[in-house]
């Protein structure tokens, strides 16, 4: 998918949320069988029947599917799959956080955009150059490079400043990364925690588009982000995981779900409109 | 496996080489059934059958699997079990290089030490600490961090200088993420490119074990990097995976394999009785 046609889906559904399908086998309604694994497909399913009409994109974590073992990756690929037969309109994430030396990057790029049909993956940037790239060489697939992440541990090292430019370690992940491809093919994803940050990212990456965590059960804020966050072409796709897929652990778990999505598409909606983007 | 029983199988092998398992199906040799994923797994059987004495760990580079699909991750899952029943003294390592938000780098914890038994995982920094100690609540297990890799995209990030201690950013890395764990729980990725700067870099982690790729195909010289790695207790793990499993692509790669194996071990011996460790 294109950045056009992204943005022509966020026209289209009032909405730029992301779905994050971080799918924990224990944390799924009492009434699934925790000892089948096609378990986590099923409330995949339910989740994504119940939230594809208030939402833009879906983010599987991958962490959540690998620790399954070989039947963890049987429901990833089977959800994937699900999304792009039902669902061809919907951006698909692989929240994989990889990066490795060239030849090795390759190699995933493949499994994300080959063997599974992908629209975007998340990179780590510490390897440079050559561990991206590889990605990008996919028309209309992306790469979705970590930047400013929403935990605490981002103050570790992401805030270093360079003794040469003054630059904060994520300032230069951001400028030094537009040399390796345009606002088409990549995006940033900047956490949600630090709103206010995103007045200065935008001066760096005005064009390019945001994937947001961390609002909802890690304490952003929507209006925040879209404040200092929106482009001209919507630029954000904000991410809810626990909040959605969790929002109640009984039998009306994908109606809540439902309920939570649209609530956050209404809200998406009215900063669309006071924005003049629909 | 702890650090003692490591440098106990580095003085019984009189090796501190590590394998490197990136077994790609497109690379083995010819009389493999190309269309049988299951031909990996016969491939790695008779390459560790070839090399276990003269090695002490394997790495399998997790893209090469994942890449395969199910059937990789399966694969994956036979090479490690392989290993650690007719091979117990080995160490064996993910090269993954996760890292994500707490609960989610929980997930991958789980994934490598509990649903498959590897000894350590390779972790990127860029997220910090919170990224990382979930690896490192599992007892005999280990965090392997990256520091200073041997790409070329290592200069694009890693070597950015702080305003503040002058230190670069992996000298940062090595110094902030001492506090997070041990050396009896932590090493360190140290690319072989770099010889010369392991000097200081000992000079940082004086304890901890050093895991270096890029000695072999991508150019490092393994006199170099034992000139300025080694410790007192060896404190080296070189890594080495083109030369040595795709030593022949004829009906003697096992062979071969093992030749160019006990070359390399051959040398460590050399080393490592010099440096009077055996």
């Amino acid at each position: 998918m294109n950045k056009e046609a992204l943005f022509e889906q966020i026209k289209i559904k009032k909405s730029f949320l992301c779905v994050g399908l971080d799918t924990d086998i224990q944390k799924i309604p009492y009434f699934f069988d925790k000892n089948d694994i096609q378990s986590v497909f099923k409330f995949n399913q339910a989740i994504v029947d119940a939230t594809a009409d208030y939402c833009v994109a879906y983010k599987p974590n991958l962490a959540f599917y690998e620790s399954l073992g070989l039947q963890g990756w049987e429901v990833l690929e089977q959800t994937v799959a699900y999304i792009r037969q039902n669902y061809p309109e919907q951006f698909i994430i692989a929240d994989a956080k990889r990066g490795d030396i060239g030849n090795t990057s390759a190699m995933y790029a493949r499994t994300f955009f080959e063997a599974m049909d992908f629209d975007a993956v998340t990179v780590a940037p510490y390897m440079g150059e050559d561990s991206v790239s590889p990605f990008l060489s996919y028309e209309n697939k992306w790469v979705i490079l970590l930047a400013l992440t929403s935990n605490k541990g981002a103050f570790d090292f992401q805030f270093l400043e360079d003794k040469n430019t003054g630059d904060k370690l994520f300032e230069q992940v951001l400028k030094t990364s537009q040399q390796w491809g345009s606002s088409d093919e990549m995006m940033y994803v900047v956490g949600a925690t630090q709103a206010n940050m995103l007045l200065e990212i935008r001066k760096i990456v005005p064009e390019h588009f945001l994937l947001v965590p961390g609002v909802g059960a890690q304490g952003g804020s929507l209006h925040e982000v879209a404040k200092y966050g929106l482009n001209s072409a919507c630029g954000l796709l904000v991410n809810s995981s626990r909040q959605i897929i969790y929002a109640s652990s009984g039998q009306d778990f994908a109606v809540a779900a439902k309920q939570e999505a649209q609530k956050v598409q209404e809200e998406m909606q009215a900063i669309l409109e006071e924005a003049r983007l629909i």
